[in-house]
């Protein structure tokens, strides 16, 4: 009988065709923020008890695009760039839980599986989508990280676009926003393999990073549209009043979380 | 506080949103099946304890493509095919456990996130790919269902190709091979959360089609190469001996599995 | 010095780096026809000197979704199917040139290189887009090809969707739809390298099949929207009055076609 | 009768579907290259008449990732920068015409529709591919510009991996390489839509940067893998002796070329 390998699937007698890697997992890469409130009861109805609306500005929301570079301690998946680059956007709310405030993303969608296999890990609700964002470039017509600056992000999804921002950068800022700083709590789930049974599955885990640096963020304005899709709901989290938008280059590490509360009676 | 549905992440106030929905899931298909005979102690070191080689033949493997169209049970995805159709490309070998063959899934890659999803819930090892067959068609250049046709059949994942065959067809065929007959013994596994505390999940899982309908299989000869990868070893699987090759069109329904051992001090 | 070979570019010393290979080219594939009149004016505008209106029924559209295999004379592309494999959707209506009817593709979307190419050698206007089409099967629960059987197809260009249809099946039909039925009247175009001195290449060219099978076409109903982008028109071809949408196999073969007129003082 | 407008297919009423637009094209970008030495009869056979082997060192090549971002004067796809993104890769060797010495493109993938039709236009050999490499950042795991940073480049094409670079900087360095430093002299053909005609383009043009800014060049060490593919020859320009590395960040703007030599008789 055999002993297997890895941190992930699949696991083999090397370990080496893990899909990730095991933590610490490092980031290097640009963040694009739009905050705006939308209907608290729009963000009520995203989470799941016991957790409850923040105490403050409850219908806060931030809406984040990022350009990443990640990779494992080696740092060797840097070298063959198509194991550590990937683009994500996803929808950011808070909410208490225990009297504390959390924030926990309910949307996410990125472009690369290793992406999503860290964010089943991690409690991210991830799907496939294709994402861009303008990149900041010292020469010819890509913006410079300035005053004016104007940057754009998209998102889509299964061939439908579902949000369009453009962020005009204003000034040095103190925060890159608040929705999106606190630790995050999210759900593991998976249901039981027999019809019936519930979740096998059903955590709620915090975390947060273990390390992070970052450059100086700018603030300033933007235009989002959110569209309509059979499949996706980031558009009920309409725009009820925008609130600003933020730049900042960050570097990221990751090394794991702790268990909130788990509901171990779940497939029983 | 809020209910939030949806048989898979993201759960919303409506579960329209979630990746994949509830099962039975509907497949419309066409497999390329090649097996062959490779080491069994290639095999032996990718089955986790209690797992243990198939009694019979126990190096055999099975390398099989699929050009896969599914659904639910109210089949709308198949109206809007970006959401039905996908393709995938696997390796199955058998195992024994407590006394019975199983077939199981050792790697396997999908092109689409809806695939990954089910695969989570399945116990396939899923990782993104991309991955190519032809198709048979009774006009024009491409092959018909008969003896003499040619179909080709290519993986590729992370930029690199790993796998490709050609498949000439012989004469129909009383099977459509023999190595992912069995019933699919599969582990569901999640790290926990915590670093240094293993799994939060670890299940043996077995399942099966609930229904099954198919046309006349064909047997016949294949060229087979398998290509080394820094982060795939599919090529471990190497080929000693060739058994046949299968092309057979199918119709699947998926309803669900059975828990067969769990692993419930796992996260603790 | 050297001579270099090679259909296409890149040409080399051997030739078979080209990245389409001579004709003739051969094709299996699906069609998915919807014909719709639009304002007459909207194709009008679409159609440079001296082509004209056609006598008869001069806004009729016919918006084509297609599923290919497609081949050099030697076949070989069918083997390594991502060579061989891929999809378009395209808009044609017809015109008049010298008293004789043409059809003519105002639109196309493709999703492979070499397809983009042999476009541009026959004079469709081709950009990359994402196609899909429901696909017939004898198994499960995709359409058999029969009456009430429905088919969804959708395309996408840059991250938007552009156009969705659900065509039903209704009954066989002795025609698969008209406005594509005449030889295609293109333009092959390309601007000068040197600025402000016009087309290098301008030509007016006719071409059709060099030979064509096919299964029975179904005519049938249909559903379609198109919808807004910032750089595509498609939907300036609006959507008047229904015709029917058809559904028909076939077998292709291009093999060339005829200069019809070319302006040779185009680069002077 | 109507007048159709566009700088490129698609042409319309009002220019706005044109795939790409006129001349000025402004970029933003980053080029990785790595210049060998490599049989110059491998070189010579990539060289159609009148164009000669260049005088010194006639077997050099470069092979260049480049990672850009471009737009037109306008500037408006980058604030939708799936219109402005793109990647590509490419092979630059030197020739002789007329006495002169010119760079020339001989095999390049690129990743977006746009970069193709831009490519058709100015002469470049292009085809779809999958192109990678790493990106600065100034935190995290990803490399500062400086001494000792190391950054993989990757090229595939229809699901082979072609080539594989990492390179390591030095220093700064008072040149980008000397390869692709000249006027490009590239041929733009296209078949004639008869069969037997020969071509309906057979230009030799030149051109090169209307304006160029750039930060300090790096100059650095390389381990370079060319890998076979069957259609694909890449692999030819077997890398003989090792020159360089180099990276510079870039702002280019193109605004045509100029006409060398055309055969004017080369449809008839």
């Amino acid at each position: 009988m055999a002993s297997v390998r890895g941190y992930f699937h699949p696991k083999t007698a090397t370990g080496s065709s893990s899909l990730i890697p095991s933590p610490p997992w490092h980031y290097s890469g640009d963040l694009l923020t739009v905050e705006y409130r939308t209907d608290p009861e729009r963000v009520r109805e995203l989470l799941p008890e016991p957790l409850e609306l923040a105490d403050e500005d409850p219908g806060a929301v931030a809406l984040i695009w990022a350009d990443w570079q990640s990779c494992s301690a080696s740092g060797q998946e840097l070298l063959d760039p198509v194991l550590s680059q990937y683009k994500e956007a996803f929808a950011v709310v808070r909410c208490k839980f225990q009297g504390q405030t959390y924030s926990r993303c309910v949307y996410i969608w990125v472009d690369k599986d290793f992406a999503i296999a860290r964010g089943l890990h991690q409690g991210y609700p991830k799907k496939l989508g294709s994402i861009h964002q303008t990149r900041p470039h010292v020469y010819g017509p890509a913006p410079r990280i300035e005053a004016g600056a104007r940057f754009g992000a998209t998102l889509a999804a299964a061939d439908r676009r579902l949000a369009q921002a453009v962020v005009t950068l204003r000034e040095p800022s103190a925060t890159n926003g608040f929705v999106n700083g606190h630790p995050m709590a999210h759900h593991r789930w998976l249901p039981s393999i027999e019809k019936g049974r519930g979740l096998a599955l059903d955590e709620l885990v915090s975390s947060g990073a273990a390390s992070f640096e970052a450059g100086p963020a700018w603030v300033g304005d933007f235009d989002l549209e959110l569209f309509e899709s059979p499949t996706e709901e980031l558009a009920r989290l309409e725009i009820r009043e925008p609130i600003a938008a933020y730049y900042r280059q960050v570097g990221v590490v990751w090394d794991g979380g702790r268990l909130l509360a788990s509901n171990t009676t779940a497939s029983e």
